[in-house]
């Protein structure tokens, strides 16, 4: 027998709409090879005349949430409104009248996930958010019904489509950071105001909630490391790249016996990584479990379709599974008292330095990260040229790639380079091999 | 309260092993983070001296099967046998007697899936086959909880470790064949009789069981074209490189307007398309569905741990989720009479001619293809140096890119070329683009 199934879009945006057209379109797929009849009941909206233009059926749409949280057709709420205002009271609403929750806002489920679950628990919900993470691709399934054997050690992950975009424009074509961003605005990728995007908020939301399903323990965002893209030079990225690496804003998790380390910020990657060659607005999650070995996942990390096919996969997973799983670790706003998390954390580097083109200076240099405790992989003067540094002065650059250090004896060394009279440091980018 | 679950393993193989290992190590792992006791109750072996000498327990090691299947402590059974002979009579006994079963096993789920889910549904057990495609890369549990949203539309994988690398040997040292495969023997890649990995009949049965899942419908394997690597000569790997192309052994599932293709067989895939950089024993599977876009899953296709991984998580789902679901299609031995299949499937193609050195030669060979429907995209003498062919005769190469056609056209353009005097054709490979 047909199970039958009906839903409530909260929301009728990019995600809101691409969920109702692949819903309506697919119904009858889904009955075929899904066993389930699933029809939108109620969509949310503000504006309902705005809706009607668009298509919408007169008796579904609705600018009242209490009759969507009241109408008992509804079994699961879909909510796409996004943020942690008036979509979080809603999602809280249909829990506790019961309804399983799809969503797709990762800001709320960073930052109020537990208690939102608390409430699930009571009322027996369902709550699932596999869209709030890298779009289409089906990582948060994957954590939690295919790697589940493997205690995963570390993940890292282009997580975000909009910087990826403008780094791979700025890879690609030599542009610099201004006009990558302007061009990723008037194609829809990156908004008006892209703060949340290229200062790396956006990557940290996703990091918090993977890294605490891989983990197995509350990594509150407030614990990660975070540096965006914005202040990144297109010079950079051709002199890494002439080294062999390619820059990408990385959301990095690792699990050690030191403790957790979490951290967004641009990295430079081997170019035959599987993630140098994740391009344009792609996403790609690489993980490490201790028996599975290295994995990655890639697909479309954003977009209308991409995200619904997160939002209705999840809809169907709800519909066609009686058991509901809660996170078995503590889900609490704070991580857990025992729980470490590494601060100093290690990361090899590539560093250019402007300095004054004299004999003895490569000596200087070599000197100081030597007194320092880092050993170096590469010392190159990629050109010839002389460059107006920061300070104004025509210096010669000079790039260097180090081993594996700590936060604290990078900034030492760079400090000491700084005040030595040689030269000044004109950027510092952290490299994963 | 933690959920108690008795497994039994079938075989004390690679996979067996990796499997008893992993289940060990991780229990206590599996009680934090998966609410689960899962206790190794049995393992079957031929030899139980050597399975104690490995350092099991003497308590569970046995020879006997009918005592682990009548064992009321074993919930799952596991099965790690391979082949269809023993396997699959123990299978069906663990089936008939109410126990859910695991396996890794890819030609019995190819061939005998209708069979053994007839019994699973009879007595209510569940039937998991996560590990017998594509390793510990949870591409099953992708297909069926994660993209499912999707009309499939299409499928490439590299999904054999030995031919992939085979091949990756062969495009990255410039090896023949032979050497090639001598040396993945060496390394434990390929068996000592490599057959069934190099001539495609390990992808062709895995390939039957994804596309299956992901269109929805019986793709039995004698409805697959398959052609294998051991004719492939290095020559044409480093002509296709120089062209802007690699050649991977591929698993091809499309599902169009004319019906279900699926293939396997040697392919040239453009440099910049991901499966092209999926290298040594990686495996991939590219999938394209209708909401979700391009997404790809990469990882190892075999390997103890990997394997297991696969095995394990497939007992820990098993074990945590009440709903048993069953194939929505009429899983049957053959296709569904509604179902149509393509054989004369449309494909572009490499294709290297050894042709007489002499003016018109060109103008001759365009011609052959013109009359023949089929359009060139290149054209190329890559060396002038003349080649002995296969007839003996020194004659230089020219190697041609078509356009999409079909096998049909293909091979009457062939065969004029072959009876015009003018040169032979020596080599025919797909390509998509």
């Amino acid at each position: 027998m047909i199970k039958k199934v009906g839903v409530a879009i909260l929301g009728l945006g990019v995600v809101g709409g691409g969920t109702y057209q692949t819903l309506t379109e697919h119904r009858e797929y889904y009955q075929k090879t899904q066993n389930v009849d699933i029809t939108v009941e109620a969509v949310l909206v503000r504006d309902k005349q705005k809706a009607m233009e668009k298509g919408l059926p007169k008796a579904i749409v609705t600018d009242n949430i209490a009759e969507v949280i009241a109408n008992p057709n509804v079994d699961i709420v879909i909510e796409t409104i996004g943020g942690v205002g008036a979509a979080k009271d809603y999602v809280l609403a249909a829990l506790r009248e019961g309804k399983t929750v799809v969503t797709a806002n990762k800001e709320m489920i960073c930052k109020y996930s537990h208690e939102l679950e608390r409430v699930a628990k009571r009322t027996g919900c369902g709550m699932y958010y596999e869209a709030s993470c890298v779009g289409g691709v089906p990582i948060i399934r994957t954590l939690l019904d295919g790697v589940q054997a493997n205690r995963v050690q570390q993940m890292m992950g282009i997580i975000n489509g909009t910087t990826n975009y403008i780094l791979t424009k700025m890879t690609q074509e030599g542009a610099e950071y201004a006009d990558a961003l302007k061009d990723a605005q008037k194609l829809g990728y990156a908004e008006a105001d892209p703060t949340n995007d290229v200062e790396g908020f956006d990557a940290l939301y996703k990091l918090s909630i993977l890294s605490s399903l891989a983990f197995h323990t509350k990594v509150p965002y407030t614990k990660i490391f975070r540096e965006g893209i914005s202040k990144i030079n297109a010079k950079d990225i051709a002199y890494g790249k002439s080294l062999g690496y390619t820059l990408k804003l990385l959301a990095i998790g690792k699990n050690t016996s030191q403790g957790i380390e979490a951290r967004v910020h641009p990295t430079f990657v081997p170019d035959a990584h599987p993630l140098a060659s994740v391009n344009d607005a792609f996403n790609a999650v690489y993980l490490k479990g201790d028996a599975v070995g290295d994995i990655m996942l890639y697909g479309r990390g954003a977009g209308a379709l991409p995200t619904a096919s997160a939002v209705v996969s999840d809809v169907i997973y709800a519909a066609t599974h009686s058991d509901v799983k809660y996170s078995t670790f503590k889900n609490n706003a704070t991580a857990e008292a025992c729980v470490k998390f590494v601060s100093d954390f290690e990361s090899a580097y590539y560093v250019r330095l402007a300095v004054d083109d004299e004999a003895g200076t490569l000596a200087t240099v070599s000197g100081i990260f030597g007194k320092c405790g880092i050993s170096l992989v590469a010392v190159s003067q990629i050109t010839q040229k002389k460059e107006l540094d920061d300070e104004g002065k025509l210096r010669v650059p000079l790039v260097i790639i180090t081993h594996k250090t700590t936060e604290n004896r990078i900034g030492k060394a760079m400090a000491k380079i700084n005040a030595s009279g040689i030269g000044k440091v004109q950027a510092a980018i952290r490299v994963e091999n």
